[in-house]
């Protein structure tokens, strides 16, 4: 429905109202479905799952698909310039595991999320839920979901 | 300087405040440094010279250095579990080249730069400038610098 224009009045900056509709924006309403391997995957294999499933960041379960690790493009660059055998040297050895993986909730906000991927250098979080044995891996937020919310954070006004 | 709360009264809704808010993001605010190769460099020294520097997607120049191609990790990664040799590939063979790159101004909306990313699926784009021969390049614009975008558009409410 169009709002009503002309009968606003919140005694509110713009930029309050602007820290409020960003406020909105959960990890529920943007993330993406996770693409995950088994820890005893080769680095061969979890980089053709990267291209066939054409994401930037894998992570890796075990087998009771709780979070261990997470491989991104850049360490997948890394070891394929390397001198190993990729088909034999298992994606555990490159990830960064636990428990130095920034995670996040489906409902924390999407800005905290943008925070911690700009401090940390890195493309995409796991979503994750806890679980009495550690976290199981629901989804996955990366720069290109913020980069979506911001494009339809400007494309909800222009459209209504 | 602090705005003055409780005298707002524009007509507008927060809907129009918050897209007026975003349209007043630039590229000009938000872009990086370009980092560039000469056209003449091989696949080795480019994916040596994206580590170097730290970054996703590289941008491949002629001597006149003007824009003539786009080379993203994704492309590196598939060219080095290929069997070619890196230090004899030249970078051109496997870049995206002209004038099939995407490529944005100074003075154009980042949230038009968003758009652009999502409809190629790509990471980055050549801020570019127009001279007599070509375009030259002048920087680049990732999601990364989206996604500080939106969490400063957030910070900088909550830290007046």
């Amino acid at each position: 429905a169009r709002p009503r224009v002309g009968y606003f009045y919140t005694g509110k900056t713009s930029e309050q109202l602007l820290t409020e509709n960003i406020q909105k924006l959960l990890v529920s309403d943007y993330y993406s479905r996770p693409v995950v391997v088994n820890e005893n995957t080769s680095v061969y294999d979890a980089i053709v799952t990267m291209f066939t499933e054409d994401v930037g960041t894998i992570f890796v379960v075990d087998k009771l698909s709780l979070l261990v690790g997470v491989v991104s493009r850049k360490d997948f660059l890394r070891a394929s310039i390397g001198k190993q055998e990729l088909t034999s040297l298992p994606v555990t050895i490159i990830m960064t595991r636990m428990p130095n993986v920034a995670y996040c909730y489906l409902d924390e906000l999407l800005v905290n999320v943008g925070k911690k991927l700009i401090e940390r250098e890195i493309d995409a979080l796991p979503v994750v839920k806890d679980s009495e044995k550690g976290l199981v891996v629901v989804g996955r937020v990366t720069k290109t979901n913020i980069t979506k919310a911001l494009v339809a954070l400007h494309n909800e006004q222009m459209l209504s």
